[in-house]
């Protein structure tokens, strides 16, 4: 039992940190969304084509999650976004703690809607709040149809559900009906949203609903 | 520190565990091989690919590891092949006790080469010794050719690196020069397997290695 007992202070702690920081984004009007995905499901495509869609409508900041590398923030501070890339050192998800960090480095008063790229990890994510107001997964359509089956454990605490890559549905075999119904199944509250971040298709909805949010 | 402490002592137990399962399959004279890759990157499609083409040659077994369901172990019985399904419980990789607990349960007296099917996860499971003797990761083309350089901890310590779904490639900006160069610089020891488990163009050489190892 001693190993669960430090998991529990390790908990708390992150969720008293997590909170502090979701107090500070309330205090600055800042809506906060935590985007999970799988490696590869296109994160920072999302959040590039999030910010093109809201330019002149909102103030789009972000944090990058990776285990190493600054490529991410990289692509999205040339779209002129501000920006911070935090580094894990091969850790499997952000925590609260890094959050804040990053927080303390960006221009809150400049930012009306903050998006979160967590580690690449449809797994441990799901797990750490770091003080934002809405959970989304990414699963892309080339990931396949049965996502929801094996990762209940994300899919069934997220508010919204995009579905990427919408233009390789002609090259694949996945049934979208199906993977409907396994979201239905496991959260029936989510929002699901299909997009391709290639052809912009479905993003206006996305961009839509996130501005609802902040309004 | 006392968080330190506890993991080390994880670790090291996980590590006299994995021993063991490599003793034992050692003795019965079974190459194992853990596959890793993310969510829907095609491991269960390489194992069943991989059981057509060893057909007659070797005699293949499984564990399927995942958070949760039995889909893929299903998959791979109606294959003929002998599986054993390990779900995590929401866990994000597997570890040596759980493996002790399918060998237990496998016939391993009618197992040449037995296949480990990880968590769908690109960080955990390559800092979890399991007892085999080979670790691949299979990395999928709709990714994108930046994987290994935002998942080292992964790519660096893979025997062989195994990518899946080339199939697609007409659809998708992957530059497969650029991801093998990654792959170089970060193990340059890695074997790269280029295959498309739908059209099973590259599983030949793919399997060829797994049989060259079971001789």
């Amino acid at each position: 039992m001693a190993e669960m007992k430090v998991v529990e202070k390790i908990m708390a702690a992150n969720d008293q940190i997590a909170e502090q920081n979701r107090r500070l984004l309330d205090e600055r009007g800042i809506v906060t969304v935590n985007l999970m995905a799988s490696p590869g499901a296109g994160k920072t495509s999302l959040i590039l084509c999030t910010v093109e869609a809201l330019r002149g409508r909102l103030r789009v900041g972000a944090i990058e999650g990776d285990t190493a590398s600054r490529v991410d923030a990289d692509r999205v501070a040339t779209a002129g976004v501000p920006v911070v890339q935090i580094n894990t050192g091969g850790g499997c998800h952000l925590d609260a703690p890094m959050v804040r960090y990053a927080l303390n480095r960006l221009p809150l008063d400049e930012i009306d809607l903050l998006l979160i790229e967590n580690v690449g990890n449809l797994v441990c994510p799901a797990g750490f709040a770091l003080g934002e107001h809405v959970n989304v997964v990414i699963a892309s359509v080339p990931e396949g149809d049965d996502k929801p089956y094996k990762y209940p454990g994300m899919f069934s605490v997220v508010d919204a559900v995009v579905i990427n890559k919408t233009d390789l549905l002609p090259y694949l075999d996945f049934d979208m009906v199906a993977f409907r119904e396994l979201i239905a199944g496991l959260n029936p509250e989510a929002r699901i949203f299909e997009v391709s971040c290639k052809t912009g298709e479905g993003i206006e909805a996305w961009a839509d609903w996130l501005a609802g949010m902040c309004s």
